[in-house]
């Protein structure tokens, strides 16, 4: 039987590439459900060529005029009510979570409450509401297999060990564009110097994320949450090549690490097949051509969004949830040029600064914070 | 209740570390039989510490000496029947079996034969026998765990893996005293120079092994036996550093790596608790201070052994105990100052060129192939 996914995000980068590798093995998969943000044209033709049983534009606006052109049997939701029917659909069994931002969480929660896998790529739902979530997988008894190919490096080095904790992750960062740069030369870069990255090509946000080294940041929280383990046994090393993708100290002391070439397609096909490998066309690298790995320590004064994400996880409860949405909206008004390159980190600090963080129980505690801090953010660039 | 240790080979590099490793966890460790070739004195003081039920000396006269020494409980035995019954003694749970060369192959076989998990540090056991005994593993249903770090790195990557046969693996090799060496300086090389190892502190027969790259040809000779795959799915890259102990690159191309300090005692460890891992004190690996990693590829023109062995395992059935042999009695040549560096690959050369290979089916075939490729070797410096 085929392995039916939902996949969340299908026109993003991350989207992309999952449809390469669902399409490179129709035998044993199939997307059922099937969801974007506003994309209607690629999505109209993913629907032509995967006929899934539900698609949803987020967008209402998109979603009507969708609707209009798809006379098939593919039947069209939009709205968050959408994304959670796609995720929580019944001829589901993962879900290939993609989207971007926090709009991530609520769908995942609902798949994972169906007992669903979660392949997971949105690393905000983890860094806004790890705890909630991680309980939620728990008590459900679903898997929860990472995309983003740093966790599924630490992922695939935890197999067969017998443990609950590793003794320490080791998360590689490439440095991003502005590695090599000056302060004041950074401080000066424009959204398109940023979006240049050395070795991995994905989707805009990220790619801001990655110069700030906020993706980084981000990341800590993420595999804090999803491997157990407290963020003191979290280390960042800069490697700028990308080929260990992270690695893992066990407790006497031996490291297992992962490694290949910079492409998603390795961590989606894995999340999808796990605990199965596929014998594949991904690329393939080799030591005949591979001349050197480096390593450095990362700069938190060239990029300090690293620390404040240390800062709110060490902190805390709603801390995260501050700092995720504050830098979502810090990083699209970096993109629309209105706010420099160091206005990210300043104003993800005077957020943390205004909000007490506490422990939430539920998911509406989050969106509200989730919402206050968006607009405290917009309403000094107004 | 405590693991019952063999330790066979105890006054050697490998041996010596074992030792310390097991002092260090007495809560859970007991030797009950020890082996040593000739070192009564070293010998002695293992005894008076660990109080073994059986204590070995291969060499018959120094037994002797040895047994007006002990006056306690410790039964002493010589020869190869000592060793024999050292490997199978009923208070025994694993044997680590670190004797040099393949006086080690009958010991490990009747082991296997007695229910014996193997801790194998005894590389010529599987270069001149791998079929053999890796038969007898899977029909006695034993446990085969590899303590060279190399093996050691590829059995921890293959851990929680739903394969029988990885797609490739990647051999590390530090290269040797003589890598950066020119190949006229080489052939002019005595036995001091090639036993300063840049990263390793071994005995003299490996460390000669590691300056011919003889010993990467013998590793990749038990690599093929311990994993079981073809010889042309094994990968040697030189990595001066010693810090990736070896890879494994499964059918979705994905790679895993195990990385360390080079320190002996982790895998010596490792296959002493395997599947557990021990927290303990083992040197640890910093990322703050590793700069880079760097590989090559190995020069078949500077070190042709390493070449001689791949020859020899693809030719297959005596041949690599013909390898194996010649270059034992080699290696004790050129410690002796009576032959040069290239002297070892010309005669094992030679001697491989003179053999007819053919499939053996017991041990006796295999000890007169050995005993006939010493003697020839022997015949042509008396």
């Amino acid at each position: 039987m085929k392995k039916r996914i939902s996949l969340l995000g299908s026109t993003g980068s991350i989207g992309q590439q999952a449809i390469e590798v669902i399409r490179e093995h129709r035998d044993i998969f199939e997307i059922t459900t099937i969801a974007v943000m506003k994309s209607i044209d690629a999505l109209e033709e993913q629907i032509r060529e995967f006929k899934p049983k539900l698609a949803v534009v987020y967008d209402e606006a998109s979603a009507k005029l969708l609707k209009e052109r798809i006379t098939t049997g593919t039947k069209i939701l939009s709205g968050m009510e959408g994304l959670i029917e796609a995720a929580t659909h019944p001829d589901v069994d993962i879900v290939l979570n993609s989207v971007v931002g926090s709009v991530g969480l609520q769908p995942t929660l609902s798949a994972i409450k169906c007992g669903k896998d979660i392949a997971l790529a949105n690393k905000e739902t983890l860094v806004v509401a790890g705890s909630l979530i991680m309980k939620e997988v728990a008590g459900n008894n679903v898997k929860m297999i990472p995309v983003d190919s740093e966790h599924s490096a630490i992922f695939q080095c935890l197999q067969g060990e017998e443990i609950n904790q590793p003794s320490k992750i080791i998360l590689t960062a490439s440095g991003g564009p502005f590695r090599e740069w000056k302060k004041e030369d950074i401080a000066k870069a424009n959204y398109r110097a940023a979006l240049k990255h050395p070795n991995w090509s994905m989707g805009k946000k990220i790619s801001i994320d990655s110069a700030t080294l906020m993706n980084k940041g981000l990341e800590v929280i993420e595999a804090k949450w999803l491997f157990n383990v407290d963020v003191d046994k979290i280390e960042v090393v800069v490697h700028p090549q990308s080929i260990i993708h992270s690695m893992v100290e066990f407790q006497d002391n031996s490291i297992i690490a992962q490694l290949g070439l910079p492409d998603m397609k390795l961590p989606i096909q894995y999340a999808l097949t796990y605990p199965k490998r596929l014998t594949g066309e991904l690329p393939r690298l080799s030591f005949r051509e591979i001349r050197e790995l480096t390593f450095q320590q990362p700069d938190i004064e060239k990029f300090p969004c690293l620390q404040l994400a240390f800062d709110a996880i060490t902190i805390g409860g709603t801390m995260p949830c501050v700092v995720n949405g504050a830098n979502e909206e810090l990083v699209q008004l970096y993109l629309e040029e209105r706010i420099g390159f160091y206005d990210i980190p300043k104003y993800i600090e005077k957020a943390m600064h205004r909000h007490k963080a506490f422990q939430y129980i539920n998911l509406e505690e989050l969106l509200e914070v989730d919402a206050w801090v968006r607009d405290w953010i917009k309403s000094h660039f107004n």
